[in-house]
């Protein structure tokens, strides 16, 4: 029987473990007898379909072992999705994958990912192409089906709740006669995930967040001003954490600034900054806004142990499954018990994830809608657990770089 | 002879590191025979006024030991600042310290704090009340005059150093077909020191930052977005550091959003959410903001080893000298070497420090105005050099929490 090669490609944002998949995957890969070379794709579908794959037996092992704790995607990542109707996009895709003798291929993403996985899957059987497609979850915005949580909300998860609590001792240290106020924009348009990590600042000493503005709950201005007058009078200071995707009951997003640009794109506004600008306008109190942004899905420097550890897992899983000879998956992660915390790993139909989404549970908030209860601390706890860190040189990380240009240039 | 008690405070922004200074005061002080109490003062001189002081002594070991690694101000901050003409404010404030037998007190702070201990030095010396007074320099700012650099800069580079690096990988896994450019604003209204210590993640491979904005170059629109289009057709994306205090040639502030609220304050705007919106709208590419805040300053979560001891070192060598029986001064470190980096501890007069500011040389400053050369690197590396970690509980940091509020309440 002749060897297969493997195709491993990232897609959608990215996360501070993404990497981490990568090198389980790789690591396993490259002592299984039954593969013979790995590729990993540059840019997801996007540059695999202009013939762009690196191979990665031919990277040195030190680069190899750095995925290990490399935040972002090392390879490249891309936003396009395949659909049915792009038929010389498929054609072209399995040029390339029969040109590389591609005989695994391994998307890690998110639900658009897994919706192009399955394509895949589905125009390999079409064809009769032997091919085992497998997806490995990867998303801070933990919105995944059929899995526990996804690896990569574990450490946005705890990047942000450090990072309210230090802010939150800063706002209380400012507070006698300067800023009052302290708002922390987090991602998460469609599920409050990520603002309710925020809450787990609280599990060493009640510095902050007292208030967490949930995309769950409309924006009423006036209940919120009220709230934060309460608070103010209660501990001298608030600490707000405001997802971006909080709406108004009309429907429309606070962060709407209401203009289109020249080139049609719709202006940049901040949801965190309308707030303060309200809170500014109403109660005259001094506010300071902070937007991580980028900074919370790609924080290598302060990663879950846990979410590294079970990231380095969905990989191996990954290239176990597909090995076994079953194709059309993405691996999961189920939990077993909370204390201690165990998790098994198991398989959804990548067309399941592809098609649903995971939205945060109504019983997770707070009666007043302003944050989350024991229920969510019982659940996202274990996910931030344990702290790995990175490989420092020079005083900042050594991370993994591997060329993301065309090698002619 | 009668033992003498301290009296410690903290005053103005707060850094990662300014507790790890009152850590090297108070370990000192409490083995040291010639020191009866230590008090510190809550909120700084506003809090003391209002005889706000708790005793060092009763508190538990633990948390003192914890103050090595607490970021912000563990015992609070203020902005207030003593005038001459202030009669009854000095005249209470010695009341206190009467009453509290204080003959030590260092305020540990920037300029304005530097001055507000000079002016409490004379006024005890035109009084006769045997004091000695010592201020023990923090900013994250690094604009004290008379020291080579301030504790709390290094952490502060350090994390925008990482931040920059961990975003710059990220902007560039998505820079085929989505995000293309990446903006974090930096603090700095003044002087450029915590825009240019992004430039610190090149150390470790070239992935950004490719533009710094600074204070010291006015911002000239054409030839900024003609330095961005340059940049992303070199590297298909390019990532920038913004100083919120970048100003026209008009001397407007570029965050200025140009209208003030009912309460008579500046609506607020930030510089990297303006500078997006000028890209946005003259290029038409996909852009993200980053705006740490007051996450830069508070980040005890990544501290530099280097800062940190250094921070504990002037806390100890302020004691000592303050001991030794000379007063009105602010303890310096003085560099010797760059490479091994070596540094000596000094004194500067504190009406020195309260009347100069220490700007960035222009010679760190490119031709071109968008970045800093390797005499920066050569300046700012050793001070980033080292990590030092807090000790974690729950997933998160174990901080020292001190209680600020009145114990009546």
């Amino acid at each position: 029987m002749q060897k297969k090669n493997i195709l491993y490609a990232q897609s959608g944002g990215v996360t501070s473990v993404i990497n981490a998949s990568a090198f389980g995957l790789i690591n396993s890969a490259l002592r299984t007898k039954e593969i013979d070379k790995i590729y990993a794709g540059i840019y997801g579908i996007s540059g695999i379909l202009e013939g762009k794959l690196i191979e990665i037996n031919e990277q040195p092992t030190e680069k190899i072992q750095a995925l290990r704790y490399t935040p972002s995607s090392a390879f490249g990542s891309c936003r396009r999705r395949l659909k049915e109707e792009d038929a010389e996009s498929f054609k072209k895709l399995f040029q390339i994958f029969d040109e590389y003798k591609i005989g695994y291929f391994f998307y890690n993403g998110g639900n658009d990912s897994m919706d192009t996985a399955h394509k895949i899957d589905q125009y390999a059987r079409t064809i009769g192409y032997d091919l085992k497609v497998f997806g490995i979850p990867k998303t801070i915005d933990n919105d995944l089906y059929g899995t526990d949580h996804s690896p990569g909300y574990g450490s946005a998860a705890k990047y942000l709740a450090i990072s309210m609590l230090e802010a939150s001792i800063d706002t209380r240290s400012m507070s006698k006669d300067s800023t009052k106020i302290f708002i922390m924009e987090t991602m998460g348009r469609h599920a409050g995930w990520l603002a309710a990590a925020t809450s787990l600042a609280k599990l060493n000493g009640d510095f902050g967040p007292h208030i967490i503005l949930l995309p769950e709950r409309f924006f009423d201005e006036d209940k919120f001003i009220n709230k934060v007058k309460y608070e103010v009078e209660k501990n001298g200071y608030c600490t707000i954490a405001v997802s971006e995707g909080i709406r108004y009951k009309s429907g429309t997003f606070v962060s709407d600034m209401g203009f289109t640009d020249s080139f049609g794109n719709r202006q940049l506004g901040d949801a965190g900054r309308v707030v303060a600008n309200i809170i500014l306008t109403r109660l005259g109190l001094k506010v300071h806004v902070a937007t991580p942004d980028y900074l919370q899905r790609s924080a290598g420097h302060i990663v879950s142990k846990t979410d590294n550890e079970e990231a380095i897992k969905v990989g191996e899983v990954a290239l176990e499954m597909a090995l076994s000879g079953i194709s059309g998956f993405m691996v999961t992660i189920n939990r077993v018990s909370d204390e201690p915390y165990q998790v098994q790993y198991g398989k959804v139909p990548l067309f399941e994830v592809a098609n649903n989404t995971k939205y945060m549970p109504e019983e997770f908030i707070t009666e007043d809608g302003y944050g989350v209860n024991e229920k969510f601390i019982k659940y996202a706890k274990p996910l931030i657990s344990g702290e790995s860190y990175p490989v420092y040189e020079n005083g900042i990380p050594k991370y993994a770089h591997f060329s993301l240009r065309d090698k002619q240039k």
